[in-house]
C-alpha cells in the first residue's frame, strides 16, 4: 500500500472520486497501523471523510483546524504529511496519538483532554480579527465533549461576541460510552424527529396564508414570522446561544460536507455545523462495538479479535469487582463515572446495581460535586476518575468534598505512567494537588490485595478518601495477604538506608534491595501505603536511625510523597539526608510504560543505581566532614 | 431594632403584610451590619423577598435549600435563627459570610465558589428518590453563576435524568460585573421581548383556526401544536434541556413567588423558575452602584459613602495601572478576566484598550484556554484570576498553557490570606498546584515595585508565567527600588541561619531578624522572588554555609515554596536542617487578615518565635551529638 504522502493543498484539486479513494486508503492505513500499535481506532475512523472535507475546503495551516480531544486526528496526521511515519504512532520517539505543535505546523493546538477546542478557537479567531487577518478557525468537537462545562462556557462567550468561527459538531451518538445528558437527548431528537429537519416549505406556505385568517391574529403574524425559526431550524438551542446552525448532515458524504463548509465560511458570526458520523465507520468490528474499539490494544485485522490480555486481572477489574462485593453489603454505596463506565471498571457495579450507578458524561467537575451532594444526604459515593482527568475537578475536591469533610471516595485509576497516550494522560500530578488539601486521606496500595483492603477502609472511614493505583496489572491479586492498617509496612530490614515507597513501585524497591545487597548495601524497604496522613511515627523513627532516607514514587517529585515525608522530618527537627526519587520537572512523552520506566530509572536497576550513586556521595561528604 | 429571632416555620403562618414588614426589618439589619463589618451587600439585598418566599413555602431543613455562591445568604441566616449573632458576621469566631454546615442545620451545603449548587442539589434529589423520601431540593443560582461550566454540566445531567428538583434562577442582570455571554443575552431577551412572555392566548386562538386554512397545511397542524411551546414558552432553551420553565417573575413580589414556588413543587421533573431581582434592592446607593456594593468595606448608611481607603494604592491598583503602561508600549498585550474587571484591576486596561480586553463571565476554565488561543496566535495574553478561583482552571493551566509552553501571563491576585471571606477564598494552595507544572515560571514579588518589575519580566519572557501577590496594600509603591533579576535577593546578612522568604511576608522576616538580633541570633534574610525556577545557586551556597535554613511563605506548607527549596537541597545531597514556616494542614477560617496572621504566627514576632524555638532545638541536638 502507498505511503500516503499527501499534501493537504493537493486535496483542493482532487475529484470526488479521488477523495473517496483516498478515504478508503486512509481507512486501511489507520486500521492496519492501530491493529499493530493499538490506539484510538473508532473515533479516528469516524472522521476520515470529515477530515478530507475540511482539508479540501480550508487551507491549513493558514486556516486553523483545532481537534477537540485530539485522538481523532489520525487521518489529519496522514493528510498533513505524516503518512510515512504513521507506523510509529504512539511509540517512543514516534508520532504522538494526539496533535503536537512540535510535530507539524498543521497541529495548531494540542488537545488531550476534552472540551477545550472552542475556547482555543475563539482565542485564535479574536486574534485574527484584531490583526485584521482573513482566515478561518474551525473547532471540531464531539457531542460527548460538548457536554463538558468549559465547552459550554466557550459556546456562551462565542455566541455573545458574534465573532466568526466555525464549530463542527461531530455527533456520533457516543463519546466513549453512550452519551448521557439533555444536550445529547436534544441532538438525538434533531436527528430523528421530522419536525426538526423537514416541513420548512410547508410552514412557509402556511405563513403566507396567515393574514387571511382574520384581523385578530394578523397583528401577531409578524411575531410569528420572527419566531418561525423555532419551527424550521432544528438547532434552536444553538441559535439561541448566538450561533447559526447548519445541519444535521451526513458526516460520511464528503461532497455534501464541502458544500456546507463553504456555506459556513460565507456565514457571518459563529456557525455550528452538525455532522452525524458513525464511530468505527468502515471497519465492521469497530462499528459493531465502538466502545471496545475506542481506545484499543493490538488486534487481528481480519477477525477483529483483540489480542488476549494477560490472565492477571487489571487493577481496574480488581476495583470494579471489589466494589460490587462492597455494594452487596452496603446499600449506601453509589458509583459515579464521567463517561467512562468501562475504563474505570464501574461497568460491573452498573450491571449489578443500575439504580445506584450514575454516568454524568464528560463532566468531572459535576461528577465530584454530585458525589458531595449524595454524601451530604448520607450516602457513600464512589467517584472513579483517572488521575489525569481529576485535574479538571481539583476545586470541587477541595471545596465541595474536603472543606465540608464529606465522605466521598475518589478512586483514581491510571495514576502513574500510562504509556502510549503520553504527555496529556500521564497520572503524575495527583499527589501534588491532592496532598495539600486538609481532611483528605490519600492511599496508594502496593498491589491488588491492598487495593481491595484500601477500598474497604475508604468506604467506611466516613471522611474524604482518595485511592490511587496505576494502569494495567500488578503482581496478581491474592498472592500477597496484606495486613492492612493505617501504618506503613516494613517489608525488608536493612541498615543505613531506609526507602519509603508508595504504590506498586514498592516491589521494584524490593528488587533494588537485592541488587544493592550484592554491593554490600543493606536497605530497609517500607511500603508507605498512606500518602496522607503519613505514618509519622515510623518516618521519625527511621529518619533517626538511618543515615539516608529515600522516597520513591511514580509521580512528579515537586510536591509529591517525598515532600510529605520530608515535611515530617523537618517538623521533627531531624536532619537526615533525603533522596527523592520520582519524575523530574518535565512532561513525560508517549511510549510503552516499560520503556518510560527504564528512561526514568524506575526499574529495580534504575532505583538501585540512583540510591547507590547518592549513597556514595553521602559517604564521601561524611568522610570529608 | 429587634433581634430578629425568627424561626423559619413561623413564616408559614405569616400574613402577606407580616412578610413585607419582615423584609423591611431584615433589609435594615443587613444594611446596618454590613455598614460596620463589610460584606456582600448588594447580592444579599437582592434576595430578601426570595428568601422569605422560599422559607414560607418550603420546610427547611427537611426541604434542602442550596444557595449558589453563598454570599447571598444573609437573609437566610437571619431567618434561620442567626439574627442575634448577625452582628458577628465575617468576624473571627463569628458568623461566616457563606453557608456553613457547622453553623446551622439549615445550611445544607457550603458554597464559596460559583456554579456548584445544581450539582449538589441533584445529588440530594437523587438520594431522596433512592431513599423514597418526599422532600424538595432547591438550588438558588444567579444568572452569572449559571454561565459557569459546571452549572451547565449539572443542568444537562438533571434535564436528562428528569429527577424532580427546583432551580431558582436569580436573574439580577449582573453577577459582579455586568454579565456577558449568550446565555445572559438570552435571559435579557426573555425579560424584554413581548413575544416571549405574552401572546399566549392570541396564539392559542390562531391554533384553533388553523385547520380552516386548507388541506395542505392541515397535516402539519399537529406538528405545529407540538411546536407551539416554542412560541408561548419563553424559556425554550431550558425546556430543550429537559426543564419545565416558569417565569420570568418579579423577584420582589413575595406572594407571586410563593404561588410559583407552589406550582413548581407540584410539577414533575426538573423545574427552573426564572426570578428577576434587583441587586442592591432597597438601598439606593447599592441599587445605583451594585458593582461597588457587591463586596464592600464599611460605609456610612445615610450617605452610602464608603470609608476612605488607605492612601497607599492596593496591589490590585498597582497591577492595573502598570498593565496600562505596558499596554501602550506593546500592542500585543491582551487582558482577560472571568467576571471581575474591577476586582482584578483590569478595569483600567479595559477603559484604555477596550478592543484588547475580554470579560468572559464566570468561566475560569474558558478564560485560561482562550488566553492560550491568543498566545498561539502571537499575542501576549494576561489572564488575571484570584488565587482561589484559579483552582477552577488547574487543568487548563497545565495542558493548554504549560504543556504547549505558550506565553500566557497568569496574574494571581488575593494570593495568601484574604481575611473576612474565609475558608473558601484564602489563596493558600496556588503554589502547591502550580509548582509541579513543567515550563511554568512562578514569581512572588515582595512589594509593589517588584510586582511592576515582575510584570515587565513576565510579559517579555515568551513562556508561561504566574505572578502571585496578596490582597490589599503593601509597603507602598516606589519606596524601594528593586534591582529585579531572576536571582534571589539577599536583604540582610547574618550567620548560622538563612531565611528564604517569598512575597510581602519577606518584610516580616526582616523585622523578625531585628527581634532575633536582640536575642543574639543573627540571621540572613533572602527574598526568594522566584518560586520557579529556583535560584539553585544561592540555595545551595546558603545551605552549605548555614546551620539552619528557614523557608517562609503565606501559603500551605504541603508542596509549597519550602518544599521547592528543600528539593534543591536534597538534589545536591546536602543535609542542613530546614524549618518550613507556612499555613499548617488546616483550612483557614474567616477573620481580619491581621488577626489571622497573628494566629498563624506570620507576624514578625511569630516568625521570630518559631525560628527561635526551632533553633534552640537544633542547638540542643547538635550538643547531644
Amino acid at each position: 500500500m502507498p505511503n500516503l504522502n499527501i499534501c493537504p493543498e493537493s486535496l483542493h484539486k482532487a475529484s470526488p472520486k479521488e477523495l473517496e479513494r483516498l478515504a478508503v486508503e486512509i481507512r486501511r492505513k489507520i486500521i492496519e497501523t492501530v491493529a499493530k500499535s493499538g490506539g484510538h481506532l473508532a473515533p479516528s475512523l469516524g472522521v476520515i471523510e470529515l477530515t478530507l472535507a475540511l482539508h479540501s475546503v480550508f487551507h491549513s495551516p493558514q486556516d486553523k483546524i483545532i481537534w477537540d480531544v485530539g485522538h481523532q486526528t489520525y487521518a489529519h496526521k496522514i493528510i498533513t504529511g505524516r503518512g510515512k511515519q504513521f507506523n510509529t504512532l504512539r511509540q517512543y520517539g514516534g508520532l504522538s496519538g494526539f496533535p503536537k505543535r512540535s510535530e507539524s505546523v498543521h497541529d495548531v493546538f494540542e488537545t488531550g483532554h476534552s472540551s477545550t477546542s472552542i475556547s482555543a478557537a475563539l482565542g485564535m479567531a479574536l486574534a485574527r480579527d484584531l490583526k485584521k487577518e482573513k482566515h478561518e478557525v474551525i473547532a471540531v468537537i464531539g457531542d460527548g465533549a460538548l457536554t463538558g462545562g468549559m465547552a459550554l462556557e466557550a459556546l456562551n462567550h462565542a455566541g455573545h461576541l458574534g465573532t466568526h468561527l466555525i464549530v463542527v459538531l461531530n455527533d456520533n451518538e457516543m463519546s466513549i460510552a453512550p452519551n448521557v445528558g439533555a444536550m445529547s437527548d436534544y441532538l438525538s431528537r434533531i436527528r430523528t424527529e421530522p419536525i426538526y429537519s423537514k416541513g420548512k416549505e410547508e410552514i412557509e406556505l402556511l405563513l403566507k396564508k396567515l393574514p387571511t385568517i382574520g384581523d385578530k391574529v394578523f397583528k401577531i403574524a409578524d411575531k410569528l414570522k420572527d419566531s418561525l425559526k423555532y419551527l424550521i431550524i432544528p438547532g434552536i438551542l444553538f441559535e439561541e446561544l448566538g450561533f447559526t446552525y447548519l445541519g444535521p448532515i451526513d458526516g460520511h458524504n464528503i461532497q455534501l460536507m464541502k458544500r456546507v463548509l463553504e456555506r459556513a465560511r460565507r456565514t457571518k458570526g459563529p456557525v455550528l455545523i452538525h455532522v452525524v458520523t458513525k464511530k468505527g465507520k468502515g471497519y465492521k468490528p469497530a462499528e459493531e462495538n465502538p466502545n471496545r474499539f475506542h481506545g484499543v490494544g493490538p488486534f487481528d485485522v481480519l477477525t477483529g479479535k483483540i489480542q488476549t490480555k494477560s490472565p492477571v486481572p487489571t487493577y481496574t477489574e480488581v476495583f470494579g469487582k471489589k466494589l460490587v462485593e462492597l455494594g452487596y453489603n452496603d446499600k449506601n454505596i453509589i458509583a459515579i463515572t464521567a463517561a467512562m463506565p468501562d475504563g474505570t471498571g464501574l461497568n460491573y457495579f452498573a450491571k449489578e446495581f443500575p439504580d445506584r450507578f450514575f454516568d454524568v458524561g464528560i463532566a468531572e467537575q459535576h461528577a465530584v460535586t454530585l458525589g458531595a451532594g449524595f454524601a451530604a444526604s448520607g450516602y457513600k459515593p464512589v467517584v472513579a476518575i483517572y488521575s489525569t482527568f481529576l485535574q479538571r475537578a481539583f476545586d470541587q475536591v477541595l471545596h465541595d468534598v474536603c472543606m465540608q469533610n464529606l465522605p466521598v471516595l475518589l478512586v483514581i485509576d491510571r495514576a502513574g505512567l500510562v504509556g502510549e497516550d503520553g504527555e496529556t494522560h500521564q497520572g503524575i500530578f495527583d499527589i501534588s494537588f491532592l496532598r495539600p488539601i486538609p481532611n483528605l486521606t490519600i492511599i496508594a496500595p502496593k498491589d491488588e490485595a491492598e487495593l481491595e483492603k484500601a477500598l474497604e477502609y475508604g468506604i467506611n472511614l466516613n471522611a474524604p478518601v482518595a485511592i490511587r493505583y496505576p494502569r494495567g496489572t500488578g503482581i496478581g491479586s491474592g498472592k500477597i495477604i496484606s495486613n492492612f492498617t493505617t501504618k506503613s509496612e516494613v517489608l525488608k530490614n536493612g541498615q543505613d538506608i531506609t526507602v519509603f515507597a508508595i504504590g506498586p513501585i514498592t516491589y521494584n524497591c524490593l528488587q533494588a534491595a537485592e541488587i544493592l545487597k550484592d554491593k554490600k548495601i543493606n536497605i530497609t524497604v517500607i511500603n508507605g501505603r498512606f500518602i496522607k496522613p503519613l505514618d509519622k511515627e515510623t518516618i521519625i523513627q527511621m529518619s533517626r536511625q538511618a543515615k539516608l532516607i529515600v522516597t520513591v514514587e511514580e509521580h512528579i517529585v515537586a510536591g509529591g510523597y517525598g515532600c510529605g515525608v520530608q515535611e515530617v522530618i523537618n517538623e521533627e527537627g531531624i536532619w537526615t539526608p533525603v533522596l527523592q526519587i520520582g519524575v523530574p520537572d518535565k512532561f513525560v512523552t508517549h511510549g510503552s510504560p516499560n520503556l518510560l520506566r527504564q528512561h526514568l530509572g524506575f526499574t529495580p536497576e534504575g532505583i538501585a543505581n540512583k540510591i547507590y550513586q547518592y549513597w556514595q556521595q553521602i559517604l564521601k561528604k561524611k568522610a570529608a566532614n
